[in-house]
């Protein structure tokens, strides 16, 4: 019996890393088509924001599953509770994917991100893109040498973000509210995928040392 | 021991109603700080924000000992698997209006909303509390009916939200660049709230008819 309950945890964590795979390769696409305009690709990141809350829901009910007829308690329940929080961060990395494909396909032909911010943008979302590749490692391996790394990878955006507003608010801007509106939002979507990353490696480094990591 | 059990529920229950009456309070006076660049009253809500974190990991911490102790299925694990869920909404209500009482004190001693801006605001933050109010009784009372008022009561919150980036995009806009990142990212803050809200409300009305809510 505890094997079953083994490989169904298991189970549950290689979930985890796929839907990981899943909103980082989201996140790719979507500053793709943000930066070049590529309708085509908007649309698949938008259709696939479906597919990975299917993903997410079918998780879940099995996880409440697993609650249900193992009756699992101390460290193996509370793993179990932390992969229903780690879903629903996973799920809302996904929403913020879309949510940037949304403004690449309001604007289409037009590219939504003036050129003058394209280095800063194409930084975040490679930067935003690494950090959910890396938390797909993180749940797989349970390294918390690399759950720390993420808390420094999160700087980065934090700083590429604060850059962002600068250009924004410096008094050079000349590219209309339209456009800093759109930057205002953009910025923000990256900035929260990244903080929901480091919400879930922070879950698997208490899950791994019982404490809570250091920033 | 099954009266034991469901008086445990209905302190969940209890401390969720709780939960929503401190995170309406502390919209009310995020706004009321936005408006009159209320310094005191920013800073009451951002030291608020920590009270309804703690207040939310014990009631976290209570339900999955709950769990573990008393290994409900069905309905009551269900029922406590939704009230986590719902204690998550609402201490991210809680974290929009910190954010709000922040924008208040950064701008201060000036006040952040331009002056023709500030009907459409307390339009929002009226309209968010009341939503924030509201779902503590539908939380309290299992009113499906309320549940349901509160996805059309969300809809005037969205057409407000419109109406605000309507206003900074229409071309007619003179208050600079740094103020539009302001309005762009409250009206961002009370939309989330909105959406949190309704979240919590659709988890009740599920919970009791064992169907989604349509909108």
């Amino acid at each position: 019996m505890r094997s079953v309950f083994q490989d169904e945890l298991d189970g549950v964590s290689q979930s985890l890393v796929d839907l990981s795979k899943m909103v980082a390769e989201s996140m790719k696409k979507a500053t793709e088509a943000l930066l070049g305009a590529e309708l085509r690709v908007a649309e698949e990141v938008i259709s696939t924001d479906e597919k990975i809350d299917d993903f997410q829901h079918e998780l879940d009910s099995r996880i409440i599953d697993i609650i249900a007829r193992q009756q699992p308690v101390a460290s193996d329940l509370r793993a179990l509770i932390t992969a229903l929080r780690m879903s629903a961060d996973l799920e809302r990395m996904g929403d913020l994917s879309h949510h940037i494909a949304k403004i690449a396909r309001l604007r289409h032909p037009e590219v939504a991100v003036p050129q003058d911010l394209h280095d800063i943008v194409r930084h975040m979302g490679d930067a935003t893109t690494k950090i959910a590749e890396k938390v797909g490692t993180v749940i797989e391996t349970r390294n918390t040498n690399m759950a720390l790394e993420l808390e420094q990878d999160d700087d980065v955006i934090d700083t590429l973000h604060r850059e962002l507003i600068g250009k924004l608010t410096s008094g050079s801007w000349d590219k209309g509210v339209a456009a800093a509106v759109d930057m205002t939002l953009l910025g923000r979507y990256y900035e929260r995928f990244a903080d929901h990353a480091v919400s879930v490696s922070r879950r698997v480094y208490f899950l791994v040392t019982g404490e809570f990591a250091k920033h």
